[in-house]
Parts: structure tokens; C-alpha cells; sequence
């Protein structure tokens, strides 16, 4: 069980940390980090810290599960010719193909969500349907083989959702329960369903001043 | 706002990448990944991902804030003479010295959880008794100025918690609506109370085979 996963400069590390933790402790399963280049991908919240990609992506022709992580820095995975071939080709052979976050734009520009329901970060709802998907505010949406997960943290979900698919409830609960994966966050905002009106303000305030406009 | 984040050899990468997505937003934060020596350290699943420390820990004296990530790597740290110094000399000046997982032994070794309620991950609060503290099975236990969290995820937890106290209920909820952390695993299993008896036996026995005993 071969689980490439993408990595990339202004990547989020949770998007691709999470997962890993997850899919790691399947049976069999083999992680090969990879990337268009070998070498260190830092990470968005001011590069901080760097995640090191083994493995180039011709090196891993034929994964049994792709991963695309989100972040800031996929609107240049999306636009990448080396990383939208290395997809188009291995999702013809891949048994999932799976995205956290904003990584679902890619797989949309990969051509992989035309006219599927698929979930991303609930800010980039609009560009995932101008790129041809259906968004649904869901925490993972699983169709035929591609699954998309929300934002960022939703990745551990995904992957635990994905454990249970490919390796059953009993391994998928293990591995929860070693990864001590009992959610009690201090408030329950996580969402904009949930989240206080003037939490959704300020977050809207930083995105805006971010952007520039 | 300094952030001092140890890595070595054998860390479980998302008790290190959980919280510092969440400690990275907070206003002001610099996050500096640290190590007795810079460079890649390899973490314990297979060493499939290396996550790189910028920073000897001579080079980051006094952080605000130090976390003390687990991992089996941590057996190791526990003993390192430059290690526990470098923790002794920090925890005088911190404002918050915290742990997730396993890294609450390191802290414990370093003698400042002497009779002290702290907590770990679910298989290693025997180890925590054995190194002088008061193990309490709780997500988050804050005590003085030391904060320790229980195993792998619950970092995240943990750093919503202190993000709170530093930077106040806003900020808080502000950072689990962009990490989207609106938990929603597919079983209830993340906790020995909770996971079933036949899995806690899995993994239960998964330990035994990997111990050789």
C-alpha cells in the first residue's frame, strides 16, 4: 500500500501531518513524501518550519493513495504542469484519491471534480466551483474514488474515514485510540455554522487586509 | 512572542504540527523549531517525514513559550544532558512551558513536575508516576505556568487552550475557524474509556509484539 503525498512550498503542515499520522499506521502502508523537486517545502505560517520531500514525483509513478494537501502556496501546484501530469496519470491507476483543504482546487484543475460534489476550506467554496465542482459544505465527501476533505484539520477525519474504507472499523478505531484522538477544543467555532458572528468578522478582516483590498 | 518547538530523532510529527498551526496565528508568534543539533530529524512512523530545526536550542535561550513534543524518539531526550539543561535554564524565564503526548516524561525528567498533576498519553501514565508526577487522565491539565496535554492530537487541544489564555477568547475561536477544527471522526474510539474492549485489546497487543515481550 504505496500513499504518496504531495508537498510544496507555502504548504499547510497540518493538511499533510494529520493524514500521515493516520495512514502511517495502516497495514502495509509504505508514506513517500514527494514533490516536483526532492528537498525541503516550507511551510505557510511564515516558513517556520519545513517538511523534506524523499522522493521526486516520477519516482512515484503509480501510488495506491494519492494525497494533495492545501495551503497558500497550491495556486502554484494548480497551474504546475509537472504536478497536474504526475496526477492525471497516477489517478488512472490509484485506488483514492484524496485531498485536505485547498488541495481540492487541485484536483479540480487536474479535471478530476467536473460536475462532482466535493468539499474544500469553507473560504474557497467559489473557487472550487468556478474550477467545475459541486462544493458541499460536508466534513469529508467521498464519491467513487476521490475523497475531499474541509479545511485544514479535517484531513484527520478524512484519513481515519479512509482507514476504516480501506482496512475496516476495528484497525480504523486502533488507530484513533493510539492517536489519542479524542476532540475537546476549548469552544466549539470551528465552522461558520458555529462560530460567533464577530469571530467570523475578524477572520474575514485578516483575510481581507492579507489580500490587500 | 517566541516559540520554541523541540524536534528529534522519533517524534510523532503531529504532536509538533498540531499546535504549531494553532501557536504560529497568535499575534506576534515566532515559532523557531529547535534541536541539541540543526537539521533534519526524522519522525517515528517508518521515518518516512523529516521535519527540519532551523535552530540550536543555544540559539533560542528564552522563549516565551517552549513545547516539548512525544514520540519514542522521546526516551532519548529524556536523558540528554544538553536537553534537560537547555529545559532548566528556559523554564526559568517562560512564560508557558508545555508538553503534548510523551514529552510530559521529558518535562517530569527535568523535574518540573515533581508532585505535580500532569498528564500524557493513555500508555504512559505509569512511566509519568515513576518520573514524580501526579498523572490525572484529562485532555489539557494546566498547572502553574506548566501545561501538558494528553496523547498525539490532543496538542491541538492544548494549544487552543493556551492560545486562549495568552490572546483571549477571540483570538482562540478566531484560529479553530481558519484550522477549521470542527471535529467529526467517523467513530468515538479516542480514549480507552470510549474504544471498544476488542480494540483496546488490538492495541494492546500491537504494543506487546512491537516491546518483544
Amino acid at each position: 500500500m504505496e500513499i504518496a503525498i504531495l508537498l510544496f512550498d507555502g504548504i499547510t503542515a497540518l493538511d499533510a501531518v494529520g493524514p500521515y499520522e493516520v495512514l502511517a499506521m495502516m497495514p502495509e502502508a509504505h508514506v513517500r513524501f514527494v514533490a516536483p523537486e526532492r528537498g525541503a517545502k516550507r511551510t505557510a505560517r511564515n516558513g517556520a518550519l519545513a517538511l523534506i520531500a524523499d522522493h521526486t514525483l516520477s519516482e512515484v509513478p503509480r501510488p495506491d493513495i494519492i494525497l494533495v494537501p492545501g495551503g497558500p502556496g497550491e495556486a502554484e501546484m494548480r497551474t504546475d504542469p509537472a504536478v497536474l501530469g504526475w496526477l492525471r496519470s497516477a489517478h488512472q491507476t490509484s485506488r483514492w484519491t484524496t485531498s485536505v483543504c485547498t488541495g481540492a482546487l487541485t484536483l479540480a484543475a487536474a479535471g478530476f471534480l467536473d460536475g462532482v460534489e466535493a468539499t474544500t476550506h469553507w473560504s474557497s467554496m467559489d473557487d472550487l466551483a468556478a474550477l467545475g465542482a459541486k462544493p458541499i459544505a460536508e466534513r469529508v465527501v467521498v464519491r467513487d474514488k476521490v475523497i475531499t476533505a474541509a479545511g485544514v484539520s479535517a484531513g484527520i477525519d478524512m484519513a481515519l474515514r479512509l482507514a476504516q474504507l480501506e482496512a475496516g472499523d476495528d484497525v480504523a478505531m486502533a488507530i484513533q485510540l493510539i492517536l489519542e484522538y479524542d476532540p475537546q477544543p476549548p469552544f466549539d467555532a470551528g465552522s461558520p455554522a458555529k462560530a460567533p458572528a464577530h469571530v467570523m468578522e475578524l477572520v474575514q478582516d485578516r483575510r481581507r487586509r492579507r489580500a490587500g483590498t
